[in-house]
């Protein structure tokens, strides 16, 4: 009964059985290497998961989808994995999965995945294999498949907008999706007009929201005298009105926004940062032609086709390889292979708690140590 | 010059100079009458316009549909002539003009017509001609432009419904366009849910409403206990969710009413009666996929060919003749051929108070008499 801890333990996850605040339920788990992989499976090597807030919504308990069970540890109580988004490398192909070979890429189509683990078996549907691994970093492909399509979507699904002439209005500007907008804005000749709180650093955040490719940059304070703003956008976008705003914000400073948009234009909210709601002047819709809906990047993967999904991928990895999409700022968060499953669940804890409270203004990526 | 006044006094209309209070800028003014048309134009005898909201906040400048100005006597300044909807007779019809004969009725097709006058010269495509006059009363065809053509088209223009199941819940159930939206969905076999304020009457007005048609009334008040509330509209919509609701309300009861919406649901806002906001928790966009949108039936009239226009009157004629859709409650006021204008203004501007302050349950209807 002398054995490190370490000599028995090959994989670990982070898990749950219960929803609960993320600082307080996640625990850490060890489990057995991977057996060969059933048929119409894959078995992944995880290289890196970030955290993103519906990971921890889901955690919660108050996020619409709800995670599956897993039976990680034979004779043990199934687990919840945590986290939806991430970027694997296939270690072994399972009889009659075709188009995949063991060193490919592949990132997570599905809610609930359980992405949060070091080693996971997967249905071969589960996944979409990268069109490329060459010039792509790990922690671009591992960001690719919930903020760049929430924000390529957006642009593109709602309102046909005209290269080089038409205009974008959209708040929480400097949000993971906000700044993929205006990259892929400014790749499809989309202008942007950007609004984010005021600060003491605006000047710095305009500049690098402009080096990302924003047209303009506002705070929300800017927009307190109405009929200046309107003559100004009127100005900006040649009397033409702005036809699509997009809001991860509400309350009063989205009213102010929705004021901004043009005959007929949409609004899209995929986030309600303020916890407030949305509250619009309804003259807005029935004269206006405004019209308010949603977006969730999971809704659209239910929706559409494996081909529309492989499709859009691949469209975001040319754009991160050709340098028009650029990783988001992040940390890595590394679990050490060193560590027993108490203290690094006891790090796992201490991280989580400080990412749903909102002290890290970058994105962590979760990367598990291989040295175990 | 002992003439009386009412021998050189030949055709009369309700007329402004300035936008204002309807009850303070509106005047009566006498014109001769009309000469034979010109070409492309009907001369027409205008029977019966009602007073509808839009007229009044036209006169207050405060609609985004503008009147134009009409020479209606020689010599003196142009005037707007107030009103947008009305049935009138068709008395001459100018050369060029085919498919019209005297005698035919017709209604006006477009905002900011002037139909508050005892005679206009109008040109062939501002009216529509109806397509019978038998079993039709007059009140019925003076009112068949503006709300009924609102109900119907909400009620087919968002979401597809399925006669016999689905449901439509809608607020201020007891106006003019949500009694039109009760009967046209009772003739289309949809159920309704309909939400009133809470009354001392309440019983009679829930016996009212379901003689036309309703399926359920219920008070704002009774949606305070929501999980009550969900249970019982789960019951009643054998858990498919409503998909449409149709909002004149704004404020918090339609908050309140737009959480009974189910997955993917329209909200359709044509009015705001309480002069708040339309507010709306932000996840019901992201997550349960609600788009909320606005009508006005002026828009979709520009937006719509003549065929489309004839087509819908030709099926709010056929229901109404049928007794499927009932003529609104009114009360017809008669401006009577033996009054001066003076008087007649006077009591013109008394009337438009009281309705602009809403003391009238009743549609009121102008008639301008033969008499003079």
């Amino acid at each position: 009964m002398a054995f490190r801890a370490s000599a028995i333990r090959a994989e670990r996850a982070i898990v749950y059985t219960q929803y609960g605040e993320p600082g307080q339920v996640l625990k850490t788990l060890t489990y057995k290497p991977l057996s060969t992989p059933p048929p119409g499976t894959l078995n992944l090597k995880v290289l890196l998961s970030p955290i993103n807030p519906a990971d921890l919504n889901t955690i919660q308990g108050v996020y619409p989808a709800k995670p599956t069970l897993n039976e990680l540890v034979e004779g043990q109580p199934a687990v919840f994995i945590g986290g939806r988004e991430g970027l694997a490398e296939v270690t072994q192909v399972g009889s009659g999965v075709s188009g995949y070979t063991a060193g490919d890429w592949v990132v997570f189509a599905r809610a609930g995945s359980g992405t949060w683990a070091s080693s996971r078996n997967v249905k071969a549907q589960e996944v979409l294999k990268l069109p490329r691994k060459d010039g792509l970093s790990q922690v671009a492909g591992a960001t690719i498949t919930v903020n760049p399509p929430t924000a390529y979507n957006m642009l593109n699904d709602f309102v046909t907008l005209k290269e080089g002439e038409d205009w974008v209005v959209q708040n929480g500007a400097n949000s993971a999706v906000g700044q993929a907008v205006i990259q892929i804005a400014a790749s499809k000749g989309l202008k942007t007009l950007n609004l984010v709180r005021a600060r003491a650093d605006f000047a710095d955040l305009s500049n690098k929201l402009k080096a990302l490719g924003a047209t303009e940059v506002l705070t929300y304070d800017d927009l307190a005298d109405r009929a200046l703003t309107k003559s100004i956008v009127k100005d900006w976008t040649a009397g033409k009105g702005i036809r699509l705003g997009l809001n991860c914000v509400s309350g009063k400073d989205t009213t102010s926004m929705a004021r901004l948009l043009g005959q007929d234009a949409y609004l899209v909210s995929y986030g309600a940062m303020s916890k407030e709601p949305l509250s619009l002047p309804t003259s807005l819709f029935f004269f206006k032609g405004l019209t308010a809906t949603g977006f969730m990047q999971n809704r659209w993967n239910e929706t559409h086709s494996r081909s529309d999904q492989e499709a859009l991928i691949s469209t975001l990895v040319d754009l991160a390889v050709d340098g028009k999409l650029k990783e988001p700022e992040h940390e890595i968060f590394t679990i050490s292979g060193q560590d027993s499953d108490q203290v690094a669940g006891q790090k796992v804890q201490e991280l989580m708690d400080k990412v749903t409270n909102g002290r890290y203004g970058k994105k962590v990526l979760l990367k598990f140590d291989d040295t175990h």
